[in-house]
Parts: structure tokens; C-alpha cells; sequence
């Protein structure tokens, strides 16, 4: 069956975020205000043939740490996308 | 109170994805299979400080429309990054 994930890519804690503090910086001017600690990021969305929900997961889990993040910058978390 | 929300934005249907389509092509070689209908998006952590959560969503959904994203090829939606 096929298992609807979505992978987030996200920068580890400690790791500067150009794209992230520029935006924070641009909102004031924009109108927005009261936003803070804005980070950037990836997401992935995928369809996973596997036996049940865990291992689409787990498949998802390993591609995103082998192919669509660099683990030693940034962190990658799988979730199922059902219904969203 | 500062609410912690995620936006995801992502290509609208049909609108070609060629980083997607490219992860979807590497990814036989790279041993897995059966993975399908990849698309690549993008996903901003932020806290916004609102009187409530709904507030917040409402508000992230507004700045994510007019700043992070392209409304013309993207979709984007924020949801509550509380326990995740």
C-alpha cells in the first residue's frame, strides 16, 4: 500500500540561519510584529509502498538521512501526511 | 503567549517540481524503492506571540501568503508546531 509521508528538514539548534533572521528582520517593516525565532527549512512530500505506516516511516527516515539532508548540520523528521 | 507554528508552502498541483523529480529518479540507485510523487517544498519554524492559538495561526497564515510564499505556484499552510 501507499503511505503518504511528509519529511521536514530542519537546521540543528545552534546553526546559523541567514534565511531565517532575515525574514524575522523584514517582518516589522512589513507589519508583522511579535514573531520570533524564525527558522527555515525543507519539506518533502512523498508516496511510500510499504507493508504498513511504521515502515513507510522508516523507509522515510533513512532516505531523508542518506539523500535529502547533511546530518551534520540539520535534523530530518518523517511524519505521516494523512489528511494534510 | 508565544505559540510555536510551522508553515510548509508547497508547489500547487501541476506545477512542474524538478528537484522533486530528480530525488524521485536518484532514488533507485540509492536502494530504495518504491517511493513515489515526490515534491519538494519549504517549512519556516517561527513563535508568534498572540492572544490565543487560533490568533497565531491566523496571523502566520497571513505573513506566510504575503512573504514566504509565491500564491501564484504555491500553496502554503501553517499549523500549530506544539509537540513536534
Amino acid at each position: 500500500m501507499n503511505y503518504p509521508v511528509v519529511v521536514e528538514v530542519t537546521l540543528r539548534d545552534g546553526i546559523a540561519d541567514p534565511e531565517g533572521a532575515t525574514i524575522e528582520k523584514a517582518l516589522p517593516a512589513l507589519g508583522f510584529t511579535g514573531v520570533a525565532r524564525v527558522r527555515a527549512g525543507k519539506s518533502f512530500r512523498m508516496e511510500i509502498d510499504a507493508v504498513d505506516e511504521s515502515a513507510a516511516l522508516e523507509k522515510a527516515t533513512a532516505l531523508a538521512e542518506r539523500l535529502l539532508s547533511n546530518p551534520v548540520i540539520e535534523n530530518a523528521v518523517a511524519r505521516s501526511a494523512v489528511g494534510s
